[in-house]
Formats: structure tokens, C-alpha cells, sequence
């Protein structure tokens, strides 16, 4: 079933890849459901993860997925690493793959930085965030939850707000979307939607209460706090006041439009705490779905068999 | 067996409660004296640490009791955490609970935190200290070590000494001993017993000379050295002379008097090295009963069989 | 076959004993290469690494090593610790001991460090570090790496080269090659050479071109680019320009001579990238020989038995 070696994003992924993984995710996710939720299928399979930018949810979510196959799992993040000491990326990783590591899940703040691994070990990359380029398993439990809610891909009108500028999650969520024949759209302040991004086949708008009746899914990303002194908007008031999801903005969507957040959220900013938890949010679900997703890829690239 | 979802404190706790979580550690603690000192008894189980506050010891233990009993552990703390991108505690432990976690074992400054996850959660939860609140598997651990070192808790006399003001430990040990009809003082410098504490039926001293010789077990809690600048107490030499376990003060309790210490300890201010190591100090069965105590308690919430 | 309790250097072991940890890994390293990497035989044992000094790939190197086994593994590291507390490192593995630990992997800044705990514990000690003493582990993956190329020891001609004034992987091999029968010599600049090495049986150069024509083995040690500040060195373009293993420098070696580094390197300092890469370096081989090294010492002192 594998078609590539590594997972490095969406972009380049054929529709029919997509959906295998969509697919095999599915069966997991039954298989989490059970009373002893584990699989043997990647026993003796050595997992790393190593992650140059802190986040505990993702890095949580791939060592669960590992351990529910079976593999062993060794965790790393730079606070305990020898990048301080000066050691290249390359370095680290050729060092701890000849402790004979079959799988490498790697997170760095540089885009490309999964590629450069890939092309310098024998390990297989999993690419778990690569600066502001990609994030395909978020993207992929995105699409999972999303199919779940709605049915289909086929013209489902998906609305992404926020910070589209400087978001991995974004970028992967369009790739994959417009592979599976969605119709995207951004929404956001001018300052944070990059120039082009019209090539990527999305619609632009930078009014939400025009637009938001019109779309299945809203997708409200995380606004890094840090971001405002760089002056790229106002206040954190102005922007709950412009692209926040509100109970009034939400009360427009679509009957069945459903709410999006990859977390972790800044309730009140970006979207309110009776809309993050209101029927309407499947953000736990998306939850829920990384470590089905995490253990799909994982299965796939580490070359397991189901049966 | 259980009666309580979740492990909050010992406030509420009936006397057959407590009494059934010691018979089982007990159990338990002769497991840990097998050569292969594992039970199969949570296999399938996942169990979470998560601790915004650090504490190497009370993390190895719960993660060492629950890999003891074959639960999957997932260990979390503050420095690897999103807290810091301002997630809430709510937040943080929904999401992680989307991924299929049975338990939250949880550590937190502010008193109450463990209440308000056991609201928001299906999981249940065990209290691993709350602020200045209850730190009920050290109080359990404690009373366990108690009833092996002097058989009994009706009239035991158990003088606890320090600062009581800011102790969840004290505190913890104050319900259970009370409930199981031990007889509980307290000495400390006035600054550091909290007003009203007599209402928890508690006798309160501030000259420790005066009556260390009536009591059974002399409990001394950590000095948390950054109270000095606020004043609380003159200084650490000070502080031993009048409220340190020195040679000389512990030479004058009963001949079968204990000294405990919830560690870890300030050797030479609220106890002197020679004391810690005596034979009269239960300090290090203290720890060893931790592990069989939290084994007791994760297998007791998590609806764990015996057989 | 174990003699002695603890692992605390190669100073003391004999001849016999150090083949005796070379031979045990070799069989290892071959249960390494199985499908299936583990072996049961510390099946029920739990292996505590406690780590004050932090040591990514040391620490992961003992982890997956004790896994392979079917030990159970604690990892503690400074950041998470109590040492913050003000407690003692002697308390804290205490502490840690009675919580049923096999046996403690310890490294520590101090010089003798994990010779005190050794002599406070039930549980048995491997040394990883202790300040500029010794780090027998690392010298014995060495070993068995220099074995593997070029096939024996006696007469064998060893070259180290750098900062051995600071070095405790100079010191365990060195102690571990005389004993062995190796030829050894230290090059560097005479700051970082300690007086008196002489009398540890070594020849000492000061000019390196001189010399690594003669050599069968050159060991880079790692420079601490903060010695710098020091005055030690001058700077460390002339530090690579007099002691770094370069191109040039290295073609000047005997044909299947063969350079070796602890790691992590500083690429263009004392070794350069395309010498670290090219057919002579071993260093990939050193880290994969490190887990079963650690398997074969572990497995010694923990009273494991094959079959």
C-alpha cells in the first residue's frame, strides 16, 4: 500500500493516498474503541521523536499511536538535547538512528528541516510540523474528522481564518482539500494571508461576516500572541471583533456547518469557550482522531500488515 | 470496592475507606517482593501524570505503580507542556483525555485544580497535591507506614511539626488521622500555624522541647527555604534550634517513637542527617509505601480486579 | 562471570573482565540485527538512568539498551529533579531506591560521584560520567569498535587527540588500552594536556603532523568551545589549523587507519565534516556498538542470564 517512504506533506499526495490512510485510520479508530485498544503490529519496531519545538498534544499523540502498535518509542524534545551543544540536526538524527531507530517523527521550527532528514537517513520521516510549510497528519485528522462530519470532499465548501501567513496547518489542509475536490476559501486580516495564495486555487476574503453562511466547515486557527508586536493586527479585542468565532457569527453557519480548531485554542480570542464547546465544535474529535491518523501513518511507513 | 470516582482528598473520607486503600497497599506491597514484582490487573489501561508543578518523586512513583500494575503510562509536565501558550488546565486535559486516557493523575499550585478537572473530565481523577490543599496518597502513604510502625491509629498521639500554614501534606494527615480517631497536634512558629486549625480538633503547640516526649510519632514537613524573605521564621539556624528533629530532642521520645518526613528533606534545618538515618526514622519505608499506595489507589479508580 | 558490583571505570578492571563486557556485546549486536531486537532476560528488573548532567544521547543509548533487555526503565533528568530543592544526590537515589530499583545508570559533574552513591546503595551502579574522571561505558563501546577494525590490541597504536586535560573518555580508554596491551599517545596543546600523564604509560606530542603517520587509531576528543574564554586554546581556527583531523591531515595516515570521535562533534573544528563522513570515521559504528555495549553491562549487573 505504500507508495512513498517518507511522509513529508500533502502536496505532492495523490487523492487515492489520501484516502488509504483516511481509510486505514478508520479501522484504528474501531481498533481504540476495543477494551484493550493495542495491536501487535509494529512490535519490535523502534519509534523516535524528536521534537526541536515543544508541543506536548502532538508529541503525546504519536507516542500513544506508537505504543497502541506496539513499538517501542523513544521520546526526545530539546530541552534534554545536544543541540545546545552546537550539533547539527543531521547530526543528532544519524547518531540516534544508529541505535537502529526504524522511524523518525521529527518537528523543527525551519521548513524543509523533515525533508533535509529524509534525504540523510534510512529511517523513515514522518515531518510533524516543518516551520510554516507543513503539517500532514494534522491535515489528515483534519480530513478524517471532516468526512466524518460531512461525508464527503466533493465540493464541501471549507473555510480556513486566521493566520494563514504563518500556518502549517493551513498550507497542508489546502493541499489535501483541494486533492480531494474541496472548495477552500481563507479569511483573515490583509497583513496575514500571503501574497499568491489565490495559485493555490483558494478564494480570499477579508470580511467573515459576509462569507461564513455560505461554507460546511470553519476552520478558526491559533493566533500566535506573539505576532501582534510585530504589529501584523491591532489587538487581540479588534480581532475576536473581526475574525473571531462568536455565538452571533456561528448562529449564521450552515445548519449542519461544523467548527474547526487544531488547538491549543485562545478562548475568546480566535473563538469563544460556548462555541469551542458547543455541538457545532468536533475539536475533540479532531483529537481524538490524531492518534487513529498517527497510527495509520505510522503502520503505513513503518511497513506493517493488518490480519 | 469503590465508592468515589476520583481521589481528591481525605476530608470526606469514611474510616472503612481509608482502612480498605492501607489493606490493599498492603497486598500490594508484598507483590513488589516478588522476584517479578508486576500484576496484569490494568492491562489496557492508560494512565496520565500530569504535573504543572515539578516533583521527581511523586511522578517516578505513580509511574512506577502504574507500570507496575501493567498500565500504559503517559508522563507530562509543566517544562513540555503548551500551558505555556496559555492553554488552560481544562483544555489541556480535555484534549488529552480525546486520547483515550482512563486516569489523570494531577499535580498543580492552585488549590482545587484537581476538583475542577474531576468536573470536566470522564476520566477519573487522583489528587497528587493541589496548592496548599490536600496531598491525599502522601497522607495514605504516611498512615500506612504509621499503622506498621505502631500498629494501631485510635489514641496514637502524632505531633506534626512546621509550617502547617502552607502544608497540603499536614493537612491530608490531619482528616485521615482525625477520622481514624488518632489524637493530632501541631507545633510550629506562630507564623506558620494557620488561625482556627483547633477546629479541625487539632491541639497546637509552639514549644516543640516542651512536648515531643508525649508522642508516639514525630511527623517533621519541609521548610520551603523561599518563606524566609517573606519573613515567616527569624532564620534556618534559628529555625533548627527551636523546631529541628536534633539528636538531643529526638532522644527524649517514647522508646518506640517514630520520625517521619515527607521529603525531601533539608538535612541540618527541620532534621538532622544523623535523625534521617536512625533507626527510629520510617523516612525511606515512607517511599518504598508510596509505591505500594499508589498502585492501590490506580487500581482501585480504575476499576482494577483482584484474582 | 560478574566480579565486581559496581561499574564505576576501567582503572581497576582486568584484562579478562574488560573482554569479558567486549565479547557479551558482540552477541548482542548480533540480537540486534534480528527482526525482532529483544531478549528477555532482565524481564521483572528496573533500570534507573539519573541524569544531572544532560546527555541526550547517552541517556537514550542506556534506555534502548535496558529495553532490548526487557528491563523496565526510569529516566530522570536535572531538569525535572529535586535537585532544585536543595536535596542531595545521595537522597535522591535513596529515595529513588526504595522504590525497588535494580540498579542505578548515573551521571554527575562531580569527579567520584557515582563512587558515592555506590557505596549508599543497594542497588548496583554503572558510572556514565562523572566529571573529568572516568565514562568506562564510552570506552568500552571504543574498544569493541577499535577490536572490530583492526582486530586486536596489543601492540595496537592509539592516538588521542585534543582537550585530554578535560576528558574522562581519554582517561577510561586510555586505562582501558594499557591494560589491554595498546600503544597509546596523547596529542594537543600543551594547556590541555595534564601534567604528569606520562606516568599513566602514554607518549605525549604537542605537534600532530609529526605524528598521525604512525598511528593505527585517532581518537578526536570533542572540544568545549567554552574553554575558550579560558585562554586555553587561541581560537578555533588555529586550534583546526594545528589539532583538527582534516583532509590533508588525515590522508597522511596509515592506510587502514581509522578515525574516531565520541561525539557530538564541532564539524570544522576539531574534525572536519568530509573526514567524520568518509571510510576511515568509524563514529556511526561507535554509537550503533554503544546499546550493545550497555546491553552487555547491564545485563553483567543486573545478574542476567543468557540462554
Amino acid at each position: 500500500m505504500q507508495t512513498k517512504k517518507h511522509l513529508l506533506g500533502l502536496e505532492n499526495l495523490a487523492s487515492r493516498e489520501i484516502i488509504q490512510y483516511l481509510d486505514l485510520a478508520e479501522k484504528f479508530a474501531s481498533v481504540l474503541e476495543r477494551p484493550i485498544p493495542f495491536v501487535p503490529s509494529l512490535r519490535g519496531k523502534t519509534i523516535l521523536t524528536l521534537f526541536f519545538e515543544p508541543s506536548t498534544r502532538t508529541q503525546i499523540s504519536f507516542s500513544i499511536a506508537a505504543k497502541r502498535l506496539s513499538a517501542d518509542v523513544v521520546n526526545f524534545s530539546q530541552s534534554a538535547s545536544s543541540v545546545k551543544k552546537g550539533e547539527t540536526i543531521i547530526d543528532t538524527a544519524k547518531n540516534i538512528e544508529a541505535m537502529k531507530v526504524d522511524g523518525v517523527v521529527v518537528r523543527h521550527s525551519a521548513p524543509g528541516a523533515a525533508k533535509i532528514l529524509s534525504e540523510n537517513l534510512d529511517a523513515f520521516v514522518i515531518n510533524a510540523g516543518d516551520g510554516g510549510h507543513e503539517h500532514p497528519t494534522q491535515a489528515l485528522l483534519d480530513l478524517m474528522t471532516m468526512r466524518q462530519a460531512c461525508g464527503k470532499f466533493k465540493g464541501l465548501k471549507v473555510l480556513i481564518i486566521g493566520d494563514i501567513e504563518h500556518s502549517r496547518v493551513a498550507r497542508s489542509n489546502i493541499f489535501g482539500l483541494k486533492t480531494l475536490g474541496a472548495d477552500v476559501a481563507v479569511c483573515g486580516p490583509p497583513t496575514l494571508i500571503p501574497l499568491g495564495i489565490e495559485e493555490l486555487g483558494v478564494d480570499v476574503f477579508y470580511n467573515l461576516d459576509d462569507v461564513i453562511n455560505n461554507y460546511d466547515v470553519a476552520m478558526a486557527l491559533r493566533i500566535q500572541l506573539e505576532r501582534q508586536q510585530g504589529g501584523l493586527f491591532p489587538s487581540l479585542r479588534e480581532y475576536r471583533t473581526l475574525y473571531g468565532l462568536t455565538r452571533e457569527r456561528v448562529a449564521r453557519m450552515k445548519q449542519k456547518g461544523i467548527i474547526m480548531h487544531p488547538g491549543p485554542t485562545n478562548r475568546g480570542v480566535e473563538i469563544d469557550p460556548e462555541v469551542a464547546d458547543s455541538n457545532k465544535s468536533v475539536i475533540l474529535k479532531q483529537v481524538k482522531n490524531g492518534v487513529a491518523i498517527r497510527m495509520a501513518v505510522l503502520f503505513v511507513h513503518a511497513g506493517g500488515k493488518l490480519g
